[in-house]
């Protein structure tokens, strides 16, 4: 690959990213409101839906097999939840139909399992056949050969499409009438709207409200001409 | 480009198709009946939902500069609609950010307006902010240069995204109670169920009942696991 290659790359990556906070912007209270809601105000964190661009967690190990010895990430910018970063290292995905795509970025901090997050279209063009998962749950997935500038790794499993969700926070679960795990649904108006069904609740103590889509589903529903959006029952 | 990334971008696009074909099994008669409805029994049509893979529509002249004077599209396979078809004519597309899409398939037959339908993953790639349009409406859509085996075109206008819709007969806007450039949503069940408004209806007295997507769309729904779909008001 050329400099220039990777220089353009990460242009687009950076772009993604300014996209994402600019969606920020975009939030609209529910209009309809949770059975378990006791504020009589509006909601306790405003309705943030951001895209997921495909990216890549690491183990620390992992880290070290690509990036060299001692290897640390090193931060690009802060993500909406406090801790969580989009680091500047960047890995290249080999896929079977022997396509690659370049400039994947880890996000940050490392964990202590690596995961690979693709939308279809990414699925169809490296020829890995995507399970739906909530992060964290490998069962019966796809590796994928990742290589780094100090060194490659053949994940044996890890490779998914992330199932939308929405971060929630105590406060937020009773806001909106939901445990942990359960569904609500997400509607976005605008020229492209649609409902997604099956936004799978996930409760932290430390989070802020927050959805994730990935860009098959930012891009069907033209997230950046959304008027309005809400979460529903 | 080489004569094997030829053949395996065609094998990826053949492979798009037949997947259209099997989608077209994936049909359920709709649970909410339009106001309009006049039969006590099913539909007119079932439900086909086909997802459009990006691609092109030209005009005899245009067909020559890229294949050469006489040229004639010549049929890979027929489409859904009666007389519509998918072409052996590939064409390349080259995108203001100096990158390509290769093997892009002309839709026959030849029209009265050159157009080229992407998806919004396409267009970020590409680096062409597409404008959502029905087919045909062309004010104000940007250009593209588009290379053929016998020669080059750079339209100054016709690229589009696809908006969503639905070709109906007389009889299959009877039943669902709209008219002509109104709106239908459509709701798919499945693991990652989605309910798309604004599903524009378009009358043609010699269609069959199919609505289109684009693959945004349709990896947004992953289509393939959908359970159930019906078109509703």
């Amino acid at each position: 690959m050329t400099a220039e290659t990777t220089q353009k790359l990460d242009r687009k990556q950076v772009e993604q990213l300014v996209r994402e906070v600019l969606r920020q912007k975009l939030s609209g209270g529910p209009a309809s409101v949770g059975k378990g809601a006791t504020q009589a105000g509006g909601p306790p964190h405003p309705l943030v839906v951001n895209v997921s661009a495909r990216h890549m967690h690491v183990t620390p190990g992992h880290l070290e097999q690509l990036f060299g010895s001692g290897a640390k990430l090193t931060k690009l910018k802060d993500l909406y939840q406090e801790g969580e970063f989009a680091s500047e290292q960047l890995v290249t995905l080999v896929g079977p139909r022997q396509r690659i795509i370049p400039n994947v970025r880890i996000l940050g901090p490392v964990r202590d399992y690596s995961q690979v997050e693709l939308s279809y279209t990414d699925g169809v063009y490296l020829g890995v056949d995507l399970p739906l998962r909530i992060s964290g749950n490998h069962e019966n997935t796809p590796g994928v050969t990742i290589l780094g500038p100090k060194g490659s790794i053949t994940l044996d499993k890890g490779v998914i499409r992330a199932a939308r969700h929405v971060h929630m926070s105590t406060e937020d679960m009773a806001y909106y009438g939901v445990k942990d795990g359960e569904y609500l649904k997400l509607r976005i108006d605008g020229p492209c709207g649609i409902t997604f069904d099956r936004v799978k609740v996930r409760y932290h103590p430390k989070v802020v409200l927050e959805v994730h889509i990935d860009t098959d589903e930012g891009n069907a529903v033209d997230i950046e001409s959304a008027t309005h959006m809400e979460l529903i029952k």
